[in-house]
This record gives C-alpha cells, structure tokens and sequence, in this order.
C-alpha cells in the first residue's frame, strides 16, 4: 500500500480516538508518538502498539489532539504554540465552539484544521481502540477560508490512508449535520432509556430486540456527551423543537383517537417514519454490509460454539464478525456468522454437512 | 423432540406471524392448516410449506388468529362460533381492548385465550416467515378469571413447542409492559427518523451506526402500527408524557447552557439513559450487566476462533455471550467473551494456562 502520509504523527490523547488512529498508523509503519495526561494511559496504549515516546529530538509533522472536547480547544493552542511547524488537527464532535476559541488566541491558526472522524464505540479509552476503526467512516475535514490549503491536503491524506472516506465542510456546516444526524438520537435514545429506570422488572423482561436498538446508544459515557451536547446546543435546539412539536401532536391524537384527524396524524407521523429511514444512504459504506450473514441455530451448552468454530476453520473460513442472539432463558441461540461473500457458499456447505441447523 | 401440541391447529391470516407459526409447526409434524381472506396469500403460504388448506372433514383442536389487530377481536368471535369444539387464541400486539370485545360478544369466551409472541421483523408478509421467530422469544399467555386452565395450558404449549419462553400475564399487565417496552420505542424511533424526511442529504451522509440503530424500527408497517397505538393509548399516553416531560427539561437547560443547574440536568438525564439500560435483562433473564466479560486478543486467521472455544469448552466453562472486533485487515483482533460471574476466574485460568493474551 502507497501511504501519503509524510513524517512523524504526534498523538495528544490516548482515549478511543487516539489510540485507534495511532494502531492504524503504526499498521502502515508511520512514525507515531503519543502523550497522554495519565503516565498509566500513555504507558498502556503504548504496550497495546498505538505508538512510541516522544522524545526531545523528535520533528513533529502533525498533532493529532484527542482529548475530550471541553479542553480541546485550549489543547490546540498549545499544540500550535509547542509544535511551530507542525500542522494541527482535532478530532472533536463539535467543531464551531473550538474554531472559535482558535481564533480568539494568538495562536499560529493558519496551521489548525479541525477534523471529525465519524466513528465511536459506546465504550471507550485505549483497550477499546482498534485500528480499523475508521475503515469505511466519513471524516469531515473542516476548512475554513484562512487555513493554509497544505494543512488541509496532509489531514485529509492522513484520514483516507486509515481507510476513510473525507468530506470538506465548514464547521458550522458540520454542526448543523451532527446536531440531527448524531446528537439528537443520542437525546432521544438517552431519554427513551431513561423511562426504564423506574420500571417494573416483570415488564423489562418481554424487552426485544426494538427497546435494544433504540436504547443501544444511551450506554454512551455521559460525561462526553454533556460536553457535546451543550458545546452544539445552538445547532442541536431547532431539531429537538421540531420533534418536541410532532410529539406533542402525536400525544394530543392519542388522547383523542376517535376524534376527527386524529388517526391520519399518528398514521402521518408512522409514515414519515418510513420516509426518514428510507432516505438514509444505503449501507455499502460501512463494513458490515460488505459481509454475508449466516445464521445458525446452537444449543445452549458448553463447547456448541467449539465445535462450530472448529469446524468453520477446518474449513478454512475465516469468520470476519459475529452476533450471539440474545435469548431469554432459551435452550437454543442464535449465531450470525459474518464472512467475506467470497465464502459464503463454503460456510453454508461446511455447517450443513455437519449437521448444524441453519435459521432463515 | 417430544410434541406437547395435539391435534390440528388452524392459522387464520397467513402474515408474518401466521406462517412463522405455521412453518415451526410443521417442523414437529403438526397437522396444521390456514386460511387468508387473500386467496393469493393463501396459496403463497400453503407453497411455503406453512400448512395444508381447511376441508370439511377437518376436527380442528386450536385457532390462532393472526390477523391484523382491528380485525382480531371480530375474527376470534367468528371462529368461536365456527369451530365450537376448538380453543382460540391470537397473537395482537394488544389484549385489553381486544379481550372486552370478545367479552361483550355472544361468543362461548372461556374457550378464548389471549397471546401475544414478542417476535417479529420490520418486513411482513408470508414470504418473511421463519420457522425459528419465536425461539428464545418471550411469549405472553394473557390469563384471565373466567379461562379454561385446559386452554391456558393448550395454548402454553403450543408456544413451548416452537421454542417460545411463555409468561402469563392480565391482559392489563401486558398492555402495560409492552406500552413501555415496545410501543413507546416506536413512537421515539418514527419522530426520530421524521426528522430525516427534510434533512439536507449531505447532512445524511455523516450517518453512523448510532442514528441507523435508533431508527430501525422507524421502519416497520404504518398501518399496523397506527392500530397498535391507537388500541394501547390509554397505557402509552403516560409513558409518553414522562418522555415529553424529561425531553421539555433538556431543551430547556440547552437554552441556557450557562444558567445554574443546567449543566447537571442534560447530565442526570444522560446518566438515566446510562442506568435504564443497564435494567434490560440480557440471556437466561439475567441482567446484562451480571455477567463477566474477558477480553481475548487473537490472531486473525482461520482456526484461532476455533481454539479458543475448543478450549473454553474442553474446561466446561458456557460462553453466554461474545463479541468480536474484528479488524479487516489487521493482524490482530478482539474477543470480548461473557460469562456467569461463577465462572470468570476458570475462564480467565483457562486461557492463561493456554497462552492467550488477555486485554484489560
């Protein structure tokens, strides 16, 4: 693989972000330092392979700073002040608040870009990162009209050599598109979460899959999110009023539903629904879909699973992800085997000649 | 397998649910037969191999009614009286409104027996059907004073046979538990995915994992749902204000970020979010959160699943749940394995002992 990026990457912030950019940087050999304001977080993503010491005969070509948003800001003006040459980056969900902070400071900003790559996991700090991370992700660069057109072709080249795949906008630009695409269903999913805390355990036990999904994000580390939520609140307001205000519909209609309208309003509010979801694009950006599924029926004992995998690697399938079903008090379990389409028949041959049961 | 399900069971409605049924049925060699007001339908699910067609010779011990709900009250009190021998059960997503209609009939009511399997797929249809939709599933067998325990325990059964975990309940306790758990979901996940209907389609490019997971069922059947929560009303409404009383707060303390005690409500309403799925039971009816998790770093090639679990197995240790982050392209990856707390320190010893690499 031809790899763009030039020089030595200096990582500010060994969390989530941090170390997964520095795992997929040190996959193509990139000179990779990392710092980290916990000696033990920095020692631990450096023995998980996430990069090297800094150390005072270094020439830093970029900063990467990936600490949390609220001292982002004041991060990058000291990254631009201790690093004179070196381009900036961030990786910060929101990113107007911190431009403006740039801004303000006497910083060198020319060299700053802000960057948002569009990738996380509910669960966070160095053992979570994984170089692959952004294998597929969007990651907006934002560009701005005084920022030096070098500084943006490097991060940008940095984000596709991860595997990436960059969008330029400005930083209001992507606020605007997070405020509805990612912080109003963490509001919304936090909040419906939220109605189960109270709730009678009888009645959490018929919870399937819908109340799983829904509520998946609401796992998300609230500290961050405060950060983020309140760092965005001009952008994220408007589109919570608006679903406040369809709400609001839908609850009067269920407090009448033989009254006139009312069914064609929740009907309408369905309906929509289904217009939303359709017009999320399609999933061939994303890993998963790039695989074919499999599902097979196990029994619920020890060394089912042994057997399976067994014999898939016998047959010389290498399994790229799988889902266990969950099952409440069954005998029985569903796995999703995930392999390359490639593989899909030799998997399916493999397990039926060896008697599994597969589901669908 | 020994059957508990005697005699012939009759489907009437041959949609998802209808010829799921009917398939898991079959697969135990249980007489079944169906009928759909479609024709088309019907004949669809008879080739799927659902069931056979109704003839006049037929004795038929059980109906299950899997019609949309609107017409399920008057359907089960047609099959009362057409088939005066037989027990009756449906499969709505709601039982009170559904259960004073059948009471108010003239119908022989004690036959009657409400249920309700937790299963189902955002695609309808008879083609969507699958033997294997109920299994692990809770099933809710709705239990009312004037029932025949005969036809509870018929009914049971049935959904023991094909692979349900049955829970009975009132008809009012159901209605409840699933207002909670499923039909306040829905109405979070349509206004969630409403908001999409005008977004700008760059913004919709920025789309993750999170936003695809909050809507999903954003996209299942209008119609089927507008009956469902017209139906429920009365058990959704207060769910659905204490939803619009949290969300009323938020906005209002995004509104002044910098007021006091802004910052601490957006962060205790996250921090529900964090604690009411924390409540959702995970495999065996026990909570997520009562299992162990060991995370295993392993090589990524064919085989190296499959020693794993060979050797989790071989120590009789049962894996409960499992993850895998995989990492395409990269030479090393992560298992995140679940189990009883009992066993963690057995696991944890096995794969020491075995030479793996534990993360964490």
């Amino acid at each position: 693989m031809n790899v763009r990026t030039k020089g030595q990457i200096h990582i500010i912030g060994a969390g989530l972000l941090g170390t997964s950019i520095g795992l997929s940087l040190r996959n193509l050999n990139v000179d990779v330092s990392l710092e980290d304001s916990s000696p033990a977080v920095q020692s631990l993503a450096i023995d998980f392979g996430a990069g090297r010491k800094l150390t005072s005969e270094d020439n830093v070509s970029m900063v990467i700073v990936c600490v949390p948003p609220d001292v982002t800001a004041t991060t990058i003006i000291s990254a631009l002040n201790r690093f004179p040459d070196a381009i900036v980056t961030d990786v910060a969900s929101v990113k107007a608040a911190i431009l403006t902070e740039v801004q303000a400071s006497a910083a060198d900003r020319a060299r700053y870009v802000g960057s948002h790559p569009m990738a996380g996991r509910e669960k966070g700090g160095a053992l979570s990162g994984r170089p692959d991370l952004f294998v597929g992700r969007p990651w907006v660069i934002a560009v701005e009209e005084n920022t030096k057109e070098t500084a943006v072709d490097a991060v940008e080249k940095l984000a596709l050599d991860i595997g990436a795949t960059t969008i330029r906008l400005s930083a209001e630009e992507h606020d605007r598109a997070v405020a509805l695409i990612s912080h109003t269903p963490q509001v919304v999913s936090s909040l419906l979460a939220s109605r189960l805390v109270e709730a009678d355990e009888f009645d959490l036990a018929l919870a399937g899959q819908g109340v799983r999904d829904t509520t998946r994000i609401a796992a998300s580390d609230p500290k961050l999110w405060l950060q983020i939520l309140s760092m965005n609140s001009q952008q994220l307001l408007p589109v919570l009023r608006d679903y406040q205000n369809e709400l609001a519909e839908v609850v009067s209609a269920l407090e009448n539903v033989s009254g006139s309208g009312s069914l064609a309003k929740i009907g309408n509010a369905l309906e929509r629904g289904n217009q939303g979801i359709a017009r999320l694009p399609g999933k061939h950006g994303t890993r998963n879909t790039s695989y074919a599924q499999v599902v097979v029926m196990i029994d619920d004992k020890p060394g089912e699973l042994a057997r399976l995998f067994n014999e898939v690697g016998a047959a010389q399938v290498n399994i790229e992800d799988l889902k266990l079903d969950h099952a409440t008090g069954a005998q029985v379990g569903l796995v999703e085997v995930s392999v390359m389409p490639a593989a899909e028949e030799k998997l399916i041959a493999t397990l039926r000649a060896n008697g599994w049961k597969l589901a669908g």
